[in-house]
């Protein structure tokens, strides 16, 4: 038996974005800033692979740059908005549940003399308006906010900073990292009002590796990789040809986002239905979170355990992020949390494929795990 | 026909790099930072390519860091060795030929204080080593030197760094970029006397996306890239699997260097022979320059009509380097060429299967391109 429920830490490739792949490596090998056949061949891989991201975000394809994934795209975007306008003010809002890529370039501009306003989140992860309002303000020159927590799901209000940056005359960028949100909702560049948005490949079913900045056209960014000038200079190096082609290939896949999310939130309320029924288990997720992604707590059994023990009976989930590995999760902690509590955390994360048996048989084996664990303490 | 003479730019992907790829996209998908049955299955295809790279460069496992690709590795070469030696002095040593990940880096340290020394170069490539020990002292914290050039293919006096290092007392940390020299060159981290190096998978007949820094143990750099940990937080993100696992591939069939390097050696030598009976060629690589790279000028000619002129006749070329597109040549420039020479400079890159066969096709193309471009004109 084999039930894959870490879908937020990463997803395996797609026959589409395999295929993909292969054609690059075949047939389109070239460096696409030659200006030979084999260079051109490559170039209209790019073309094809932005232009699909860009529909998928409702942008236009010249604000596609692709990076090397999440991490190196919010990095750039964060570091390259506040280089960029760092003379039109040092202040900076985001929150205190971000990924470590955004949150550890927040403390290195600190060092830099960056003022950084962590928004503080409530127990159900969420950020008031009240608050954005009154950090924004004219000398802020960057609000960064991703649109689905990584470790609980919960959706940030990302929509409303395009009106708390005009309500409070700020020249603010507003960079969003919509990793754990693209393919599951519906990321639209416009409708979000976002000048700089994160994407990644592998969690949407294409391979490690590849990601995109979304730069809104007439926005200047200056960003901290310097080289050859490829991807306009906000990504340079040679372009990772058969990445982006997966990427391409996986983001082509994205569809019926609606109907997907709706049977998941069925699949999703069934299954904390009955794992609240296993003694001592906890729901960390707010009940709105984003369906596909359900963290919760089993008393007195630290994460790692569960973790091994449901591995060993095929099933794969994940204690927090992949990307906090051996440090307590950011995000239970900013919830206030008790430690206790913090150091159980399971996160199950689903796909479009996850199914109710699966779930299902999880649950069985969550129990089987909590009356065997307890015992052996 | 088809003539690819331009992998100095990038190589076709190896069968055993394609193989790996397929093996990392269809079982070894996981996450290598998840601590379940198929994070531990990505570490350990982790753990075999690092292994690999390692062993090639006369490294240790733990020395060696994968990035995306060279940009990046120089990237956090140049900045990172710089940020973290800054208390110590702020003077960095370097070429005036090198790749635009590292000119450009140092041109960044320069807006941050930093002094940085170019060392000029000589019509043949040449850095003399009086220079060299003329810029280093005991304010220097970094020299980062080439070891091949990417566009004449000069070979840089890598090895006299560390007896220079030595001789003036300096703290410096010895970068090299070894890019164009790995799988042609031995590439050897202790002979080289180097504390960091990078490599890329794509020069090697691996996959675009993937390369490493080696970082001597007991160095430590402060690297720009930040997130959740992964590569010892060198370079942070999700590891890109499937290109890392081409990029171990490719790094496995590198064999039998020294016979290969005859072997070109005689083929470039007859190339270079029957290229100057083509009237008003000149030869802009030294002459002990890595026989792989040839650069030559067609007086007359511009690189951009001869380039198309071999492409549409199937053969593959490329002017100056696929990372220079749109610029004067950097080297070229340095080395004192006249303008017009510059601008007709054409790189022909060939690998260790280039053949006798397709080098005398390629000069007839070359004098046929002179006679047509010319009349043309």
């Amino acid at each position: 038996m084999s039930i894959y429920l870490d879908n937020s830490a990463t997803t395996p490739i797609c026959e589409n974005a395999k295929e993909k792949m292969l054609q690059a490596m075949d047939d389109n090998w070239g460096n696409p800033s030659s200006f030979h056949k084999k260079g051109i061949e490559a170039l209209s891989l790019l073309d094809e692979a932005r232009k699909t991201v860009a529909e998928k975000l409702g942008a236009q394809s010249e604000e596609i740059y692709f990076t090397s994934g999440g991490t190196l795209s919010n990095n750039i975007a964060v570091l390259g908005a506040a280089k960029a306008l760092s003379r039109k003010g040092k202040k900076i809002i985001t929150t205190s549940v971000e990924h470590p890529s955004v949150e550890k370039a927040m403390k290195s501009l600190e060092k830099d003399g960056f003022e950084v306003v962590r928004l503080k989140v409530d127990g159900d992860c969420k950020v008031s308006k009240k608050d954005i309002l009154d950090a924004i303000d004219e000398k802020t020159v960057l609000v960064s906010m991703m649109l689905v927590n990584n470790e609980v799901g919960a959706i940030m209000p990302v929509e409303f900073l395009r009106k708390a940056v005009k309500t409070k005359n700020s020249p603010a960028l507003i960079h969003c990292d919509a990793v754990q949100a693209f393919g599951k909702l519906d990321v639209d560049v416009k409708k979000l009002g976002v000048d700089l948005l994160t994407v990644s490949s592998h969690k949407i079913n294409g391979p490690k590796g590849s990601g995109a900045l979304y730069v809104r056209k007439g926005v200047r960014i200056v960003s901290p990789v310097v080289g050859g000038g490829q991807e306009g200079d906000v990504c340079p190096g040679t372009q990772a040809t058969p990445a982006i082609a997966g990427f391409c290939g996986a983001a082509q896949t994205i569809s019926a986002q609606r109907e997907t999310l709706e049977k998941t939130r069925i699949l999703r309320d069934e299954f904390i239905k009955k794992l609240l029924l296993v003694e001592g288990i906890k729901i960390n997720s707010p009940s709105d979170a984003l369906p596909y992604i359900v963290n919760f707590s089993a008393e007195g059994i630290p994460s790692q355990p569960m973790i091994t023990f449901l591995s060993q009976n095929g099933i794969c989930v994940s204690g927090g992020s992949a990307c906090a590995k051996g440090h307590r999760s950011p995000t239970l902690s900013a919830m206030g949390l008790p430690i206790e509590r913090i150091d159980s955390a399971i996160r199950v994360s689903m796909s479009k494929a996850t199914t109710g048996e699966e779930l299902e048989e999880t649950v069985r084996f969550i129990e089987l795990a909590v009356k065997t664990l307890r015992k052996s303490r």
